[in-house]
C-alpha cells in the first residue's frame, strides 16, 4: 500500500534496536484520514469473502477496525481485552507474551460475541513475532468460527511473525512489511 | 438521544450494584452504525466551536473518537495512555482513580500531541463519578489547550461526576443520562 509506505517513510521515528515508532499516526495518535485508506485497502483485499464480523486486540487495533468496519457495510467489530489474569469460563482466553513489555497477559473476549457461525477478519496494528495475532486465531478457533483472513497494517518482516503464519497456512497478509530498519531509513521488501 | 436511548433500553444488560452492562455494543462489541449517529450527534453539538483535536483515553473511548472524527472533517485523534506507573517526563500525566476496579493508573499523552493551540473535544464512554474525564481534563489543560467540550456517551446520573464538572463550568454533555436503575428498568432523565 503506496500511501501507507510513504507515510512511514516521512513520519515514522526510527529508534535503536530495530523499533520503528508510529504513534504520530497509527497507535497515540490517529491519523483519520490514511486510517480510512487502510480500511478500503483491507476492503479491497478482503471484501469477497463473506465476512460479517471483524476482530482484534485493545487498544491499538481498535481505530483501524472500526474504521474498516464501515467498508464492510458496517459489520460489528469485537476488540480482544488484555486482562492480567482471568478465572472466567465464560470467556475465550488465550496466552500473549508480549515481546516489547516482556511480559505474557491474558486476550479474552466474551463468548456471547463469537459462535461457530461467524466468518472471522482479524486486524491488528503490527505483525513482529506474531504473538498477538496468534492470540486473537486461538480465540477465534475456540469459538469454532472460520478465519477468512488475518491482516496487519505494518509487518516486521526481519521478524518471522508473518512469515511462519503464512507457512502454516493462514489467510494471513500485510499493507506494508519493513525488511530492514538502518538509521535513517526504511526498506519494505 | 433517542437512538442512544432506545438501544440502551433494548440491548444493555442491568446488573446488581446499579451496573449497566453494554458491552454488546459500546465497549467489548462495538455496533458501527450506532457509533456513526454518536458521531454525528456529537458533531451536532460541538462543531461551531473550531475544534481541531479530539481526545479520549484507551480503550473504550477510541472507536468513538476515530469515528467522531470523520464528521469533523477527519481531525486528529489523541488516545490517552494507561500506565500502572511512568516517570517519563515526555508525557503529560494525571492520576486516576478507577471506580470499577478499586485502583489507580496513569493516563498519559505524549507532549508532542497537544499544546497551547490545541481547541480540544473531550470524549469518553462512560461518566459515573468523573474520575477518567477529570485525568483527561488535566492532561488538556497541563497542555495550555483549550478546552472546547467534554461529552461523554452515557451518563449515570445519580452519580455526581456530571454534574460536578457542570457546576464547576466545564462545557459538559452526554448524550444519555439515566437517573435510576431498576431491576429490570432505566429511568433516562
Amino acid at each position: 500500500m503506496e500511501s501507507l509506505k510513504k507515510k512511514i517513510r516521512q513520519d515514522a521515528i526510527i529508534r535503536d534496536g530495530n523499533i520503528i515508532q508510529v504513534d504520530n499516526f497509527l497507535n497515540h495518535q490517529l491519523d483519520i484520514t490514511l486510517l480510512q485508506a487502510i480500511g478500503q485497502e483491507i476492503y479491497t483485499r478482503f471484501h469477497e469473502l463473506n465476512i460479517n464480523k471483524i476482530v482484534t486486540i485493545e487498544a491499538s487495533g481498535i481505530a483501524i477496525a472500526a474504521i474498516t468496519a464501515q467498508y464492510f457495510d458496517n459489520i460489528p467489530v469485537v476488540f480482544a481485552k488484555k486482562k492480567a489474569l482471568n478465572q472466567d469460563n465464560t470467556c475465550y482466553q488465550a496466552n500473549v507474551f508480549s515481546y516489547t513489555k516482556k511480559t505474557s497477559y491474558q486476550a479474552t473476549i466474551s463468548k456471547r460475541f463469537l459462535n461457530e457461525n461467524d466468518r472471522i477478519l482479524i486486524v491488528d496494528d503490527f505483525m513482529a513475532n506474531g504473538e498477538a495475532m496468534r492470540g486473537l486465531i486461538s480465540l477465534v478457533e475456540q469459538a469454532n468460527a472460520t478465519i477468512c483472513g488475518c491482516c496487519s497494517i505494518i509487518e516486521k518482516g526481519f521478524q518471522k511473525g508473518g512469515d511462519l503464519l503464512r507457512s502454516d497456512g493462514y489467510p494471513y497478509q500485510s499493507l506494508a512489511i519493513i525488511d530492514k530498519i538502518d538509521e535513517n531509513e526504511v526498506t519494505f521488501r
